[in-house]
């Protein structure tokens, strides 16, 4: 264990006794109501201000200009989770992403939320990412588009009009129990313990203010080349996924960061995220030949390369012809379809790999697909473009979804959120 | 993409055409039925026998005196697969485990199944790790109680008089979903797509002898202190996993590794494998105090020290009475049950988190547990002791259950499971 990470603890030669009348908090294994335990945490541990600390290993920075997490280079884990507001006031929501800002600073330090003072109240942190370092763990807020339709929250005039639920898609078996949310958090991490611990603890403070209604813990397996270089990662299709991410800072203005003046004022170098959890139907796509996978890409599966190209960079050809006369790739490719619009997004997917779907024995697994965009528009074109004539559809289907809309990073003294509730 | 993991292609050159007459795949595109995916992979790139690539970085060997993925240090995830037996004879079965002895050697050298040489037939690996490393895989086979009573196998004189489904204890609420199988297949690597990677391929070249029964995906966070020296993973109640386990030779001859004349000859040098699919609630837990939280494991939670000591690897004293005369160590803890037998075994458990359940918004998840034993017995008697006193039992429930007898390792030249096939 780390000096950094270790719980201070009070003497534990304290009589029960002397601890309970200092805390008041009555016998010991008493339970907190749900509704009180945010106050006991915040009463016993969590500081009002925390600053990121540098001197921290595997440490992404919470404050900046953009949200951590989606500029990130992409970790190998995430756990995404999807809420309900049970607050009732515009203040209570204010005073909850306060509560939050120095606990994810903290847990992005790698540390704790909170000291553990006390023995006789619950323990502020949950305590299971004791001993690990900060894993390069980003934590990503957003609000969807029910929070502005909730009438005693008052936030209706501010939810930019680009901010709805995704139309419906050919092909969408969209489940409830994987759609929708009035907020989001996705915490990514090199660990899926650590990434798990920040939503854990973020809820539990929050409990009585926020409810969880869907979650799901994704994975990257990231090869590095000879040179110690990270490599795209594969999906469980084994293709490359995200090779056609914008990288330079114009291209993130361009896609990415929603620049002043194209959404609400308080959007402004915000981001919009897009969530699909998208089943893979790895039985159908494991008797299928290499020859018809790749096809259905417009790339090669050994290395990327776009059809008719050597390297994974390669741009793509889309009027390529072969010695007969016959375009190379393939009309209903993937790749194809998708550049029958201008639209580009950001691609930051995980894998899933939830056990077998009980009835059938066929695997629940897939890809949870996370894209950020400077608008939902953006997914929605292409997404449109891949249509019916995509052959990916015959080894897909989209069982959840989601929109939320990323506020812009947080500056020190600020809090998550503020241009939103300063609006 | 190191040149060990990289595909081998025939010629991109080479015209559809005279593929199609060189293989007799028919159309691209062509779905393999099930039941004959195994010989298309055989035939086309699967060698009869591989050795360990001691070349290998972060290599577990696969032949040796005993199985990997029991005594092999813990690695951070498992994907952890319980199937049913499709074949009818006990040959067909042997001809399974001789056909996946050298694809898991190849699995376990970071290496692909076999090679793709053909375009026109489904890939021989599915590809998802290409350019990963070993990452430390061990695969665990094991056959469970039900295997013996399938008739046709005729293995019933076979069975040990120890492998049976475990009795019925207190407060178990199994599920159909996640209990027994016919054979399992424990996958462990320091990445979750490479031991996923791993279950998938050897079940898919078993298409149509083996389905699934049920899966579970698992995750350790091991912490590493200053030295660089590993240390005990917490599981999601934030408590150390693994501190009593046996550590000497002697002790896992003692505990572990079946001797000469302790069970069916074919088990020699085996060991029985019990796992738990153990639901946690953390919403509970989370509302205890960390006093109450320490009472039930009798342990404190900072850094898994037994009661009344100071260190994690001190002896736990049972006897211990503090000034007033009272026991230190909480008769109804998880340490003091466990001591009123002499078994011991030895655990190997894996955190899981699976979304929340559905109705309730409760977190899905909870403790993977796996232990290795010389006979399941150890595993019932402690269950016993711990019965319905365990403080534990207002936090969690028992949602899934195996036992397996795990073959011992294997010679080279020989294949998984030899002695059961032989005797």
């Amino acid at each position: 264990m780390t000096e950094s990470n270790k719980e201070t603890f009070m003497d534990k030669k304290l009589s029960r006794r002397r601890m309970l009348k200092m805390t008041g908090a009555g016998a010991a294994g008493v339970a907190i109501g749900a509704s009180g335990l945010g106050g006991v945490l915040k009463a016993f541990g969590v500081p009002d201000f925390l600053e990121d600390d540098t001197s921290v290993e595997n440490k992404v920075n919470f404050y900046g200009k953009h949200q951590s997490g989606i500029a990130t280079e992409v970790q190998t884990h995430v756990y995404f989770a999807s809420l309900s507001v049970l607050v009732k006031s515009k203040a209570e929501l204010q005073e909850l992403f306060k509560m939050w800002t120095p606990m994810a600073v903290s847990l992005m330090n790698g540390k704790p939320i909170g000291e553990t003072k006390n023995s006789y109240v619950p323990p502020v942190d949950t305590g299971e990412a004791i001993g690990v370092d900060a894993k390069n763990l980003s934590i990503t807020f957003g609000v969807g588009p029910s929070l502005f339709k909730n009438k005693s929250l008052g936030l209706s005039h501010l939810k930019p009009k680009e901010l709805n639920d995704l139309p419906h898609f050919p092909k969408d078996q969209l489940e409830e129990a994987y759609t929708g949310g009035d907020l989001c958090i996705q915490a990514c991490a090199d660990d899926p313990q650590v990434a798990f611990h920040a939503v854990r603890n973020l809820v539990r403070a929050a409990s009585g203010k926020v409810s969880i209604k869907w979650t799901q813990a994704g994975f990257n397996s990231i090869p590095v080349n000879k040179e110690g270089k990270r490599e795209t990662p594969r999906n469980l299709f084994a293709f490359k996924d995200g090779t056609e991410n914008p990288r330079s800072e114009k291209a993130m203005n361009d896609v990415v960061w929603v620049q002043k003046g194209e959404s609400k004022p308080w959007m402004t170098n915000g981001s919009y995220l897009v969530v699909r959890r998208i089943q893979m139907h790895l039985e159908t796509w494991d008797r299928t030949s290499l020859q018809a996978q790749e096809d259905t890409f417009g790339r090669y599966r050994h290395n990327g390369a776009p059809y008719g190209k050597e390297n994974e960079f390669d741009a793509v050809d889309e009027d390529r012809k072969d010695e007969n006369g016959n375009y190379v790739l393939p009309e209903t490719s993937h790749v194809f379809l998708a550049r029958q619009v201008k639209a580009r997004i950001m691609r930051r997917a995980f894998s899933y790999s939830s056990g077998v779907i009980d009835h059938t024995g066929a695997y629940d697994a897939g890809l949870l697909f996370i894209s950020f965009q400077k608008n939902p528009q953006q997914f929605t074109d292409i997404q449109n473009a891949l249509g019916r004539l995509d052959k990916m559809n015959e080894y897909i289907t989209h069982r959840g979804s989601g929109v939320f809309a990323c506020f812009p990073g947080i500056k020190k003294g600020s809090y998550i959120g503020e241009a939103l509730f300063n609006a």
